[in-house]
């Protein structure tokens, strides 16, 4: 009977690492730094290394722990494998392949936004659940898709990349992908940003926003306190998200749709917005799909990657 | 080592039978009616009297029957259970339960346009494959997507109901589903005319379709003379399916997209309409994903009903 997992979430200036029980408690929990000078070529060591001294100080014993889980910001694909990771100045990498000569342990490796869903599956706003859309509104808008208990890798690994899906024709300025009206556009923080703009442009209707810096943040805070023209805001967001789940559950038809990432701190009114849009155009037998906001915070990359290999 | 197995396919006027090889090769292959009256209570028997009199008739060991494979027009959940199937006139029915029962062999059961997509993905257009999404195009449009070989059912058995995407706000007339805007209405045969329709009223443009009723055959013939106007149809036909299934890649990355139903007899043409789209809305990484048209025609629904239980 195996006893532990680690659970490690490479980022572009900090590794997450975390020490699970097989019950899926955090033992313990550590950063080290993302050394990507040299493309990337000591990550994994490092990883591996901070993962050899955590096993040694806390006296494991290695036929006790059932392996580790590694997301990265990249493209995986089944095997562990990607194909470049910018992030990290990766090219190809056997993530799996090297992690496991480097620590005699049995590792899996994922997508970080995949991996995060599956945490937030586990431990956190999905919990209790077997399948999920996850979206995650940051600076961009990350999405992970878990069917029964496991990550929608995707043949090119670009499964759950919901943040570009085509949503906007209206859209001439490229999203960081290269297309047009990507939902990251007009859905992620700066996508909130950019819809807050155009309606202050548009109108010269008083508003909360019409003083200082733009944010998502204060957005939602304008929301909140009543603010018609932030209220518009909300309602294209709600809009645009809504309707693209809506034609999402078309494909996957989720038990919980999971919001995180730094916006879906608005908290309970975000759902709001998005639930009436997506109810209109989901299907029948899907318009009553749950949602939640995600719980894990940061840590649903760590959880997530240790469930990988549970 | 079972050497044979059953694929059935419930269609709403008959039900289409197949004993099959382990190999998948067709050995015996015949229809019977579907009774739907008395809420098709007799449904079910008669496929199974159907089954054990070809068990008798071909002298079959049942110890070397995998199963038996069965495809219903309903939404049926993860145990082969259906809630109600309008046109079998069925409430709640537990295929797989009553036919086990019946004849003493293992069932699955699932979705028709579902298995439809899992026979293809094993013998049809998409053989050698592993992950597709595959669109019906008839008069409506059907939908079934398979990641690692397995259907993808859904929570409320909605999965791969993608004829049922919104498309178009434009749209106020409700489709069969009650929705208004969804891909059936602008892709399936009856969309098609209606877009052609739309195209003739909106000028007094000289083309073949002036005369006669507008079908989607017609259309396509026109479109393969040459004709201004039904080449626009097929045009906007193709910037909706082909943005549709870019938005549905960003879920699913298959492998490969097939192609089907009456409309697809159009051939390669159909495709070339689609896959510009696709490539200008896909993301990157999905962006040389495979079409291809399906090549099992009514056959398909047998084929994944006996793949399911191999």
């Amino acid at each position: 009977m195996k006893k532990y997992c680690f659970g490690i979430d490479v980022g572009g200036t900090s590794v997450k690492c975390g020490l699970f029980s097989a019950e899926g408690d955090v033992l313990d929990k550590w950063e080290i730094p993302t050394r990507t000078e040299d493309n990337g070529v000591n990550i994994l060591p490092d990883v591996a290394d901070a993962i050899n001294r955590k096993i040694e100080e806390k006296k494991l014993d290695k036929e006790e722990i059932a392996g580790i889980g590694i997301g990265v910001p990249g493209p995986v694909n089944e095997n562990g494998e990607v194909p470049c990771a910018v992030n990290l100045h990766w090219g190809y990498v056997n993530i799996a392949g090297d992690m496991e000569r480097l620590t005699g342990l049995p590792v899996k490796a994922g997508n970080d936004a995949n991996v995060a869903a599956l945490g937030e599956l586990w431990k956190g706003g999905g919990a209790g659940y077997h399948s999920l859309i996850m979206v995650t509104l940051g600076t961009g808008v990350g999405g992970g898709i878990i069917i029964n208990d496991k990550i929608v890798a995707g043949s090119h690994g670009a499964g759950g990349e919901i943040g570009h899906a085509h949503v906007e024709d209206a859209i001439t300025d490229p999203c960081n992908c290269g297309n047009c009206g990507c939902l990251e556009q007009v859905a992620s923080a700066t996508g909130i940003v950019r819809l807050a703009k155009e309606e202050l442009s548009a109108s010269e209707e008083q508003s909360l926003l019409r003083e200082g810096k733009i944010s998502a943040k204060r957005v939602w805070d304008a929301v909140k306190e009543g603010d018609a023209l932030a209220i518009r805001v909300a309602e294209r967001f709600g809009e645009y998200l809504g309707k693209t789940l809506a034609v999402l559950a078309t494909v996957s038809d989720p038990q919980v749709i999971v919001i995180g990432g730094g916006v879906s701190k608005a908290g309970q009114i975000l759902l709001d917005y998005i639930t009436g849009p997506y109810q209109k155009y989901a299907f029948s037998a899907c318009r009553g799909t749950e949602f939640a906001l995600a719980t894990l915070g940061n840590d649903a990359g760590i959880y997530g990657a240790a469930r990988m290999v549970l």
